[in-house]
């Protein structure tokens, strides 16, 4: 595996290798990797016969009080977790090669960005745009492969992809889970002993709201009710927002429309803020 | 030359060309050539070897009381022109295929959009950016070629494509101009046979200021006073604004700093609304 830290370097092998016939297959990530990258690799390593990895803590998506510096970092080990998953290229840029002084340019996708995690994450979907943009223009991929687990995050950049003519297949893949069903995470780990012992709440609660489905239940808000009554019994979790919208407007459904669902929520365990969702 | 309408058979071609190897011009237009149109295909046509050319009067870059509707229009006469400057492709997009139902992304480069010409049109170069980022996507251009005679538009998208890594390289072609100095544009069209008449005030006033920094003149004050002085006189002409900026940072100078400044005005005469520059 290859490991290249300068865009200019890594746009001009993709650009090679794009001349040459090559199908470029792209994980973007910010590394700390678990089994749900792996899962991308695995898929992206399917896809295309030059697998890119980029590996880059995005400052422009962090707010001003969130865990940018407290972020978990782990380069050795995530070499060897891509070198093991069959990677090709690890891009890892460093922060100012990728906003260089003078840098003012945005990607945005108009309010679908202030919906669910966007009320306490204002900034945060601009971020993404804008990095995802600038590393598919560096890394020039055919498919793009990327997690449902931040299916709003999905949404808003196959939305980015259409919008700006991309020439890019957007591909998702499911949340992997621990044991327990908690959605693998970076952040689990900022979670105590007790924290963890009662994250498995959030999709457990995702899995019952499915069930109502399943069994009939079209109203909205009882779904979230019991969804809201689940965590506000926890003991540390402290719910940021649960809701279900459309898959194709991110508008709040008020009746469950089903096959463009998404019921999505946002929990905070201490320091961590964690996310999960269910489509149907 | 070939005409193409539809946006993916144009991105098509595009891609197959660059996998052969071809390197692609691309001159970005709102159609209506004049003689400053062809200069860019003729620069075009001398650094690529697949020369394309869109037509599209963009809508989003109109404000609602502007000229889109008005914007003058001759396909055919577009297609004979484009043709006999060596023009491979003209891609002339129907407004519902590069603006689908749903579509909700905008491409902006920072306040730099609500400078000078954005003062009273505070839409227009996101509407710009937008559009360029899409075209740039489909055409796949390795050079685009613009004219100075848009110096702000010129600046915030070059500015774009280095924030958003695109693998462009930008080329700007001097202003062509009538006989008496005006620039060329589509809208000259729209003035009175009084209006013509007194529209070369504005190029006039442009060099009166390069000449008076030619001779040592730094103050950006006394400069400015002297092209509004010239505007007042007019019968016909109302400023829009005159202002010196950086070059770098499109900020406002006080002083004129040689080989960074960009002098730019907007006049207004009857329905049109004219621009100009100088850059010294």
């Amino acid at each position: 595996m290859e490991i290249i830290y300068d865009p200019a370097e890594m746009q001009k092998r993709a650009l090679t290798a794009r001349r040459e016939g090559h199908r470029i297959a792209f994980v973007p990530t910010m590394g700390f990797f678990h089994e749900g990258h792996i899962s991308l690799m695995r898929k992206g390593r399917a896809l295309g016969d030059l697998l890119v990895v980029s590996n880059f803590v995005n400052p422009m998506q962090f707010g001003p009080a969130e865990d940018l510096d407290a972020y978990p970092r782990d380069f050795e080990r995530d070499c060897t977790m891509a070198r093991e998953a069959g990677v090709d290229i690890m891009f890892a840029p460093r922060r100012d090669s990728m906003y260089p002084r003078g840098f003012r340019t945005f990607v945005e996708v108009g309010e679908w960005g202030t919906r669910l995690c966007g009320m306490t994450r204002p900034t945060h979907f601009r971020g993404v745009t804008t990095i995802v943009a600038k590393l598919f223009n560096i890394v020039q991929p055919d498919a793009v492969i990327m997690g449902w687990k931040d299916a709003q995050q999905f949404l808003i950049l196959r939305r980015m992809v259409e919008d700006l003519n991309m020439p890019i297949e957007m591909i998702g893949v499911e949340t992997m889970r621990e044991a327990d069903g908690l959605a693998m995470s970076s952040r689990n780990r900022y979670l105590t002993a007790g924290e963890r012992a009662e994250a498995p709440a959030i999709y457990r609660s995702l899995c019952e709201a499915r069930s109502m489905i399943e069994k009939g239940e079209r109203r909205a808000d009882v779904i979230m009710k019991h969804i809201q009554k689940t965590m506000a019994g926890l003991q540390h979790g402290r719910i940021d927002y649960s809701e279900a919208v459309s898959m194709s407007s991110i508008e709040p459904l008020s009746e469950i429309q089903p096959g463009d669902t998404l019921i999505a929520t946002a929990v905070f365990f201490g320091k961590a803020r964690l996310i999960d969702n269910i489509r149907c």
